[in-house]
């Protein structure tokens, strides 16, 4: 059976990405994947890059260097047990759901950390072991969240831009860099503003979207497939 | 006088982010401007969009609701003492300058967390009053970072893309969305593979920079500035 990570970044387990959570464990343990949540906020997950990552010594306490430190670290064994946790869901899982609110164009801070924090070089990647020859090659991530905004906002030439434009962080400068194949984003567009029947029939759509996803190509993660 | 604000991510003061904020404060401060700086790290400024961020209750604690809670203790002076304390520094600012290090392509987490919980929806901008007529117009933003690859890696064409690219969600989303004119970035590319030479020279180049700052003009936040 495959092995599903689900990094989930809501406050609210009654929300509809609490919702989404709960309907992508649902159809994926059905199909005899075996699924794992980090919850983020349930967890308390720290999100600041700091000394308190690595334990005992520091290669130069003189002058701090995060990447250089946890990098070392990593190789020691040395990284903090909530990162040595995190790492091995990665490490296990053949698909990243990430699920969240778009906040600020962007992922969540609480997620933002997690992706600072879990993807330590020596992992993740390793120069010139980056983008095609990530780390993390072999494994694939899907996007999925939710706007504040209409559809309509997030087209070319509206007032938001194409939505790609700001996918381009998450999806090629995280993801394609470590070697993670991207599928299609799922977006389900300002869930806030529009009926219940409406939110049950983002719901439906996204099981539907999990019962083939198997089947799925990932998309041409470069510059063409964002602004085009 | 006028009044900067200066949101600074490092762990490290004895780093080139470190050094660049310090060069600001004295450059400004010698142009009679009056500066703050808030020092996310030694803050230990918390990322976390949570309950914790409105102070007693909550309008709906049935089903809680990040942006619509903090819209409304923002409204009742009910928000956590240290949002009131930093909305206040960007109250008064006449110009916000952001010094990190580029965490995968994007601010550090810790930073991001400041995006999330400071710019409050009636604060920073509230329905239509967004994109040029945002809550925070006539103030300036620039973005002044530290990357880990080298300027020919953040080319239009190679690997990394153009590193406007990964501008957008910055810029445009955030900061343009308040209605914050912005200036130029300022980045200092891949410091820690250059000679102690050249990382002076960097620092020169920010000094020399500042004595002009209040002539230049802003850029145009339009997608053809970023995606041309």
């Amino acid at each position: 059976g495959r092995k599903v990570l689900i990094v989930y970044a809501h406050q609210e387990p009654k929300s509809l990405n609490g919702s989404l959570k709960r309907v992508a464990v649902e159809e994926l343990s059905k199909q005899g994947c075996s699924v794992t949540v980090s919850d983020l906020y349930a967890m308390q997950f720290e999100p600041r890059a700091t000394r308190n990552d690595i334990v005992g010594c520091l290669i130069n306490s003189e002058e701090f260097n995060y990447g250089m430190e946890t990098q070392e670290a990593y190789k020691r064994g040395d990284l903090s047990s909530d990162l040595i946790e995190e790492q091995k869901k990665v490490q296990e899982a053949d698909l990243l759901i990430f699920q969240f609110p778009l906040y600020w164009f962007s992922m969540p801070a609480i997620m933002k950390g997690w992706m600072d924090r879990v993807l330590v070089q020596g992992f993740a990647h390793e120069f010139p072991n980056c983008y095609d020859s990530g780390l993390l090659k072999n494994k694939l991530a899907l996007f999925s969240f939710t706007t504040g905004g209409s559809k309509e906002m997030y087209e070319k030439g509206a007032i938001n831009g194409d939505i790609r434009y700001l996918l381009w962080p998450m999806q090629h400068g995280i993801m394609h860099f470590c070697g993670v194949r991207v599928l299609e984003p799922h977006i389900c567009f300002a869930p806030e503003y529009v009926s219940e029947e409406k939110r049950k029939e983002m719901l439906t759509a996204w099981a539907q979207r999990l019962k083939t996803l198997w089947n799925e190509e990932p998309i041409n993660c470069s510059p063409e497939w964002y602004f085009k």
